[in-house]
């Protein structure tokens, strides 16, 4: 199986790109998009995509995109550490399905680590929207700052 | 605790970046140096780090050194692409010890993944000297003509 493959447009984070699907946008300016996680692995589990960029992975997606998502996840990481002080924070970033990938838009996991709070496996459960609304307030009025 | 702190320059990766270390160097230039972990989560596992950046994790290094580890990463995972033909790729990046991070110098990880072969704990065990010399000989080569 190639890493390499065809862009499909009808990926769920392109229909957040394009306003057709709902997301707990935290931020967003020309290159990117960062929301919250609907199935957190942790307490502020955060996306970021680059939306000009019909790029499926890291070996696909050209320099400039790549390097402006980089450092939004900086920023993204920079935020919740500032804002939900955790004790540590991960990034990760899948590339194909056997490494975990499961929406084919190259996308960055920003998650926040708390000591003696373990991860919980992706996608094993879906986050109260009260809590994720909460929170998403919460976030968005510390990006406005940042 | 606190994710920022005093860079600490006895790290075992400021050791290898002086020279005061051995390491299975893949790929090095005046930015970043990329080398096989010691202990692999699969097989290929390689670090990459920057040589200029005096950074704990990436909440402290600066954009200029952080695009140019993004875009080493970028190169590795094509290369680990193409030579050993993974299914997947993962990339992580840990910051601070809850997180998962052992050494005080920003490094991300490039985890090749296999169908059907899940990831060996990090540092439950120590790779045959020999093996990370044949894998080391093999990648080493790809760089030079990538």
């Amino acid at each position: 199986m190639s890493l390499y493959g065809d862009y499909d447009s009808q990926n769920i984070f392109a229909k957040i790109i394009r306003g057709e699907m709902p997301c707990y946008k935290l931020y967003e300016d020309d290159d990117v998009l960062v929301f919250l996680d609907l199935f957190p692995q942790s307490f502020g589990h955060t996306l970021v995509i680059p939306k000009r960029a019909e790029a499926r992975n890291l070996l696909e997606i050209d320099a400039d995109n790549l390097t402006k998502l980089t450092l939004a996840v900086q920023k993204v990481a920079r935020v919740l550490a500032d804002e939900l002080q955790p004790d540590g924070v991960q990034i990760a970033q899948f590339n194909g399905a056997p490494a975990g990938q499961t929406v084919f838009h190259i996308h960055m996991h920003v998650i926040p680590r708390f000591t003696e709070q373990g991860l919980q496996n992706h996608a094993s459960g879906k986050a109260d929207p009260a809590e994720l609304e909460k929170l998403q307030a919460r976030l968005v009025k510390r990006f406005q700052s940042a």
